[in-house]
């Protein structure tokens, strides 16, 4: 890779920080966008920011938690995914090319194709989400930190990982937030840890459990589903873990999530980022 | 743990190799039992082998291809499974308990619950399996080759890994076989290793390609499904996979096998060994 093209990803890295959820560090106009509780309006409030981002191609815009407006575009808050066991090359070089297209925040895909994806997304701007420990999430917890360090190594810079959900429910709160540590200090600082609880298998007690174990281990964002569970995400269950973590973590929707109007439920609810198979569609709809 | 307890897990480790249909090795009669043409008929035409096996509790048999009869007792071919995300500690113990009780072939579970279960089964002859990449199969393939070794220092004596099914369909067989090769050698010489096509992805074509490079990388077992894909095994799939692999290869029917007359379709089409969540319920059928 040229010296430019480091630098170029450098400051798509740092810029794209700025805007998610669960950054802490300044904008260009000294304000903090993990903080900001006025959504949607970075134009107007953080213009030089806005501006730079929009310049860069790494146009994110974070939706803070209780906010009544919803983006006008979703776009920028969609990581458009294919995480299906069978999916071939061609849908994954595909999946790039809508990516690209339509500007999605990331894509999300099964770590065997994250150097694919991050060798054709170079320079764009959008980033490479991968999943470890996915979807069971009961693999031995240095499996997990390997399968990270792996990921990132591939060109991942996104992890959305599984939680072991049976230790959660065997009470095991130590064990569980202990392996969320481990994925996120295998990923490092440039990298955001997103921590899936799978809600369709937890009660209200083990998804507020979870939220903490999450924050406590400082990862970045909660996340509602796999999309391989028995059920999505839920409005209740977003607002549950949105009221759980406060407003610095990130909050990600995701399985079953179909429509425009489902993704700004969502948003409505608390979420910051929404996951979605149907994400073409839902932008069509615009 | 005492040489004494070293001793009677080699020993027993010999002993459940003999039995299984991937091993080459001559048993105590000086015949193969993978190459036997009768089975079933061991405590005649093996006694000493038979009397040894059933001594030390490892008393397992396979069913050779296309074999009319069906083992009277079907508990020595069966791996006692629970491999749902949100098992409980709770639920393995007890899945373990019933192992023993009704003396199946191994339990079945996923990595996180291995050293648990190796240690609750210690000196009793049934087997600890383990899943690896399970269920996609879609991770880098040194992610796979580490969870392999990290479950056998754990404990397990049985890997059933997943093929990277969305490889084999882009038709990239030499990596889907490199993969395959890469966690048995990981697995070691003293570990079995069966290769999950999940088989509901796949057409014909491609169940013949995995199941060859499953033979090519020097697997023991192939294996039908993960059951958590579209659907399990069918007759029709263990008879290809049988076909395709030959007499020397284990063939393991997963996957929607809840009663013994099920169970006994698939050892006739071919299957050596039975994976099944209901398998209590198989055997009290009997």
């Amino acid at each position: 890779m040229s010296d430019d093209g480091s630098i170029d990803r450098i400051v798509e890295k740092v810029l794209a920080r700025l805007g998610r959820s669960g950054g802490e560090a300044p904008n260009l106009d000294g304000r903090s966008c993990a903080s900001c509780a006025v959504p949607g309006q970075c134009a107007s409030l953080c213009p030089e920011t806005t501006a730079r981002i929009v310049r860069e191609g790494a146009n994110r815009v974070s939706s803070a938690p209780g906010a009544g407006s919803v983006p006008k575009n979703l776009a920028p808050l969609i990581d458009h995914t294919i995480l299906r066991a069978d999916a071939t090359r061609a849908e994954i070089e595909t999946l790039v090319d809508e990516a690209k297209r339509f500007r999605f925040a990331s894509v999300c895909v099964n770590p065997c194709w994250a150097r694919l994806c991050r060798d054709a997304l170079d320079g764009t701007g959008i980033l490479v989400c991968t999943v470890v420990g996915f979807p069971l999430g009961a693999n031995a917890p240095l499996t997990k930190a390997f399968e990270t360090r792996r990921a990132c190594f591939d060109g991942a810079e996104e992890i959305d990982m599984v939680i072991n959900v049976g230790a959660l429910k065997s009470r095991e709160d130590a064990f569980v937030e202990k392996e969320i540590r481990g994925v996120v200090e295998s990923a490092g600082a440039g990298v955001t840890v997103k921590v899936i609880l799978e809600t369709a298998y937890l009660d209200n007690d083990e998804k507020v459990r979870a939220c903490r174990a999450a924050l406590r281990a400082r990862a970045a964002f909660v996340k509602t589903s796999t999309g391989f569970g028995p059920s999505g995400a839920t409005v209740e269950d977003v607002r549950l873990m949105r009221e759980t973590v406060g407003p610095r973590m990130g909050v990600k929707a995701a399985g079953g999530i179909r429509s425009r109007s489902d993704a700004e439920e969502m948003i409505r609810a608390g979420a910051s980022r929404i996951g979605a198979s149907a994400s073409v569609a839902i932008v069509k709809e615009e």
